[in-house]
C-alpha cells in the first residue's frame, strides 16, 4: 500500500514542540517540510505539489495553477485562519476537502495588536530607532484613556482585541462589525459605527477583517486622508487590505501619526514601507506565540491525521465561506 | 517688591498645556525655562540658580555645589516622584522646602512598562529594526500566560502595572516588596518572594523603585547572571539601579533575551547599550503622557503658587524621605 504523503509548506514548523511531527511519524504518514524555509510563490508550489495526499498550509498562494498540478491532492489543513490563498471554490470542484484552525491563533494575534497600539500611542519603537543611532528626543505620548479606539471587524480577533482594551478604563472604542456578537452589544463603552465613521474620529484604527472582494484595497489613499493627521493605523489581519504604495505616500507626506503593519501584500515584505521610521514593520508575526503557534500545528496536523483514518474531520471550511465566495462572484 | 522668580529646569514645559504659564503669570511670578533645553548639568544650574527664589525642578542633579550657589532659593517644586537628584537633607538645612508630584506620573509610567513587555515577549522592536533593513525573521514570542512576570517594587507604579498584567489572565506573578498594600495582598494571583527568587524564575523582570545607597548598581553582573538565558528585563524607574556596562557585557555575551531600558545613569545617554538590538532604548518618556506629564506640571506650579501666597503646601515630601536618608547615612 503506498504511504500518505502530506506537504508542510508554513513554516517554521514543529520548531518549539516535535508533537506535529510525532503525529504524523506515529501513522507511518510520509512528510516533506517546505525544503525553500520562506513562504513560497506558487510556481514553487505547484512544482513541489505532485505526488502530495494533502498540504499542511500556510500562506502562500493555493491558486488554480497549484491545483492544476495536484495530481493526488485530497486535502488542504490550514495553519491558521485566513482562507483567502486558497482558491476553495476550484478544490471544491476538484473534490479536496479543506480545513482551518480558526480559534487557535486568536489570543496571540489580539496581544500583538495590543502591543502594537502601546507602541504606536507611545512612540517607542520610534525612539528605539533614534536612541540607537544616538538621538535623544522625548515624545509625548498617550494612554488608551485619552484617545478614541476603532476596531474594524469584531470576530474571534477583534472581538479579543476589545476586551483587552476595556481594562484600560475609561476607554471609548467605536466599532464596526455588520454582525456583533450578543455578548459584545451589551457592553455599554462600545459606539457601532461606520466605517466612515471610524475613519473619521478615531485615534487608533485596528483592522481585523478577513480579505475578499470586499476588503482588497479598502484603505486606499481616499481613506487615508479622511483620518486624522495624527492617527495611528494598525493592521495585524491581511496584507493587501491596506494599499501599501498609498499608505507609503501618505506616511511620505506627513500625514498620519504612525502606523504598524504585520502583513503584507507579498511576503517577505521588501518595500518604500521600509523608509518611514513612524511606520513601525513586523514580519507576520500574529499567531507566533509559542502556545498558539503549537495549538495551531498540532490541530491542522491532527486533522491531516483524521482525514486519512477517515475519521470526522473537526474544523472543516464551513459552508458559508463557499456561499461568500459564490455570491461576491455574481 | 521684587518680584518672585522661577527657574524651570525641566523641559519641555507647558508644550502641549499652557495651564502652569497662565497660573505663573497670573501672580506676576517671573520665570526662566531652561535655556540649554535639555537635562542640565550641575555646573551650569549652580551658574543659572542664583536670583531665583524657587526651581521647577526635573531630574537634574540639585546637589550641594547648586544649593551653595543658590542665594535665595526658598523652594523646589519637583515635576515627577523621584528624590534621588536633591539632596535633600542640605536642602533641609538651608531651610529650603520641597515639593513633588508622587501620584501623577504613576499610569503613564505603568502604561509604558506593559506597552514594554508586550514588545518584549513578542520582539516586535526587533523585528521593527530588521524590517527597516530588508531583514525578515518571524520571531517565536510569548503571551502573558506564557510566563512567569517578576515585579520589583510594588508602590504607586508597581502595583499599577500588576494590576494590567492581572487582566491577562491566567498569569503568575512573583513580586517582592517590604511594605506590600492590603489590597495588593489579598490578591490570590500574587506570590510574594525575594529579589533572589525572582531574578532566578522570572521571565520578565520589572523595576519599579527609588534610586538610593540600597538600590544603586543594585543589578549588577552577578545578579544579571543569576537570570535565566532568554530573561526579559525592564526598568522605567531609575537610571543607576540597573549597571549598564555590566548590562551591555552581559548582553553582548549573549545572556537575557532582551531588555527594555527608559532610564540612564546619565540622561540624554550615549554608550555602548546602542550597540544591542535587543535592548530597546527610549528616552526617559515614562511620565510623558500628555494628560499625566501636563498633570505633573500643573501641580507642580500649583505648589509654587500656594508657597509664594504663604498656602499650606499640598504635595510637601513627606519627613519619612528624609529619615530614610539619615538613616542610609548611619
Amino acid at each position: 500500500m503506498t504511504k500518505n504523503r502530506v506537504l508542510i509548506t508554513t513554516v517554521p514548523f514543529a520548531d518549539k514542540d516535535k508533537l506535529p511531527i510525532l503525529l504524523l511519524e506515529n501513522e507511518q504518514i510520509e512528510y516533506v517540510i517546505n525544503p525553500y524555509n520562506q513562504k513560497l510563490t506558487s510556481a514553487q508550489l505547484a512544482e513541489l505539489i505532485p505526488g502530495f495526499d494533502a498540504i499542511i498550509a500556510g500562506t502562500e498562494n493555493i491558486n488554480s495553477e497549484v491545483l492544476a498540478n495536484a495530481d493526488r491532492l485530497k486535502f488542504i489543513s490550514r495553519v491558521g485562519i485566513g482562507l483567502d490563498n486558497v482558491d476553495l471554490l476550484y478544490a471544491k470542484e476538484k473534490n479536496i476537502n479543506v480545513s482551518y484552525t480558526a480559534d487557535a491563533p486568536a489570543p496571540a494575534v489580539a496581544e500583538l495588536t495590543v502591543g502594537l497600539m502601546f507602541s504606536l500611542l507611545r512612540y517607542t519603537q520610534l525612539s528605539n530607532i533614534q536612541m540607537h543611532q544616538g538621538k535623544w528626543h522625548r515624545y509625548f505620548g498617550r494612554r488608551f484613556s485619552e484617545v478614541t479606539i476603532g476596531i474594524i471587524g469584531a470576530g474571534r480577533i477583534g472581538s479579543k482585541v476589545i476586551k483587552h482594551i476595556l481594562t484600560f478604563s475609561p476607554v471609548k472604542i467605536l466599532v464596526n462589525e455588520p454582525i456583533p456578537s450578543l455578548e459584545l452589544k451589551n457592553i455599554p463603552e462600545l459606539e457601532w459605527v461606520s466605517k466612515e465613521e471610524i475613519y473619521k474620529n478615531a485615534d487608533v484604527i485596528s483592522l481585523h477583517l478577513p480579505l475578499n472582494s470586499e476588503t482588497r484595497d479598502m484603505i486606499n489613499k481616499v481613506e487615508l486622508l479622511k483620518m486624522k493627521s495624527d492617527a495611528l493605523l494598525i493592521n495585524t489581519s491581511r496584507g493587501g487590505i491596506i494599499n501599501e504604495n498609498d499608505l507609503f505616500e501618505i506616511m511620505q507626506s506627513g500625514h498620519l501619526g504612525g502606523a504598524a503593519i504585520d502583513v503584507f501584500q507579498q511576503e517577505p515584505y521588501n518595500g518604500p514601507l521600509q523608509k518611514i521610521d513612524r511606520c513601525i514593520l513586523t514580519a507576520h508575526m500574529g499567531s507566533m506565540s509559542v502556545d498558539c503557534r503549537s495549538k495551531m500545528e498540532i490541530e491542522a496536523t491532527e486533522e491531516v491525521v483524521r482525514f486519512f483514518k477517515n475519521e470526522p474531520l473537526k474544523s472543516q471550511v464551513p459552508t458559508s465561506e463557499y456561499e461568500a465566495l459564490l455570491k461576491n462572484i455574481c
